[in-house]
């Protein structure tokens, strides 16, 4: 199974791609798409175009997108939320399964707490995807969100057989 | 030319076009895509989908897109905005311009004051488009935005030729 992880942003959005394999995970590609500012419309074409192009490329299975954490700032809500739709839009119209995760489930699956500085997700990364490169901390989160589908997809697939066992 | 007004809603994203030739204005047709509560990602591809047919069918030359009011209700500017990106997204991927306006510059170009209430939107959307068959009011906002952007595009114009004439 190939997972897309994708942490949304409207000037960095960050994508990282795994192949999983049982409980073994490595690493496919990471990187960032970008969007220079200006007027709103040709930002988030850009990000769509972008981020096509990437399933294009690497035909991911799933894909696993952070959720937006709602803050006291109006204006850079509404930015994110614009970003995420683009984040949400592509795999949709791909036509592949979506989870969603909130950055402290991310943190948990990856690191092992829900409050994690930057530098441990970059750092847990590294060591669960051996070799990899990173384009940047936007492209750790995106595998490290990634990460976080293959464990609740992995649990999730037990239970079911565990269950498929039971005769439930 | 072809003007799509557009009014950006999760649920309900009201839609409505004219043609604008010299200070006329005439009704093309409006309507309403919903989208039904469940799951966002398709939900945004099912906005997508509708919005990319309006274009398909009516192709406008250009877009008006209403600007979204941040309010300190963090869930809904987050949801306006990921409608709103799907509204800004179809024009860019059909390439025409689009014109953003403030809920009260529409209101303005419309009614005449900044702070009008629904009602007396739709009864001048119909004043100014004598005969037309609203399909709700989340319709009369689009093609108010629509109004709007005429009269913007028109002043626009004839500024320019007035400068030209000025040989400015």
């Amino acid at each position: 199974m190939r997972v897309l992880g994708i942490d949304p942003g409207l000037r960095n959005m960050g994508w990282g791609i795994i192949d999983v394999s049982g409980s073994r995970i490595s690493h496919v590609a990471n990187g960032i798409c970008h969007s220079a500012a200006g007027d709103l419309a040709p930002r988030l074409l850009s990000l769509h175009e972008q981020l096509t192009d990437i399933f294009e490329t690497y035909q991911p299975d799933c894909a696993a997108v952070e959720q937006t954490f709602v803050n006291k700032d109006g204006v850079a809500t509404l930015k994110l939320g614009q970003a995420r739709a683009i984040a949400l839009l592509v795999p949709a119209q791909a036509g592949v399964p979506i989870g969603e995760y909130a950055p402290n489930a991310v943190k948990k699956s990856v690191v092992g707490v829900g409050h994690a500085a930057k530098q441990q997700i970059e750092h847990m990364v590294k060591i669960q995807l051996p070799g990899v490169k990173l384009a940047g901390p936007d492209a750790a989160d995106a595998l490290a969100i990634a990460i976080c589908h293959s464990f609740h997809a992995q649990s999730q697939g037990t239970l079911e057989k565990a269950l498929a066992r039971a005769g439930a």
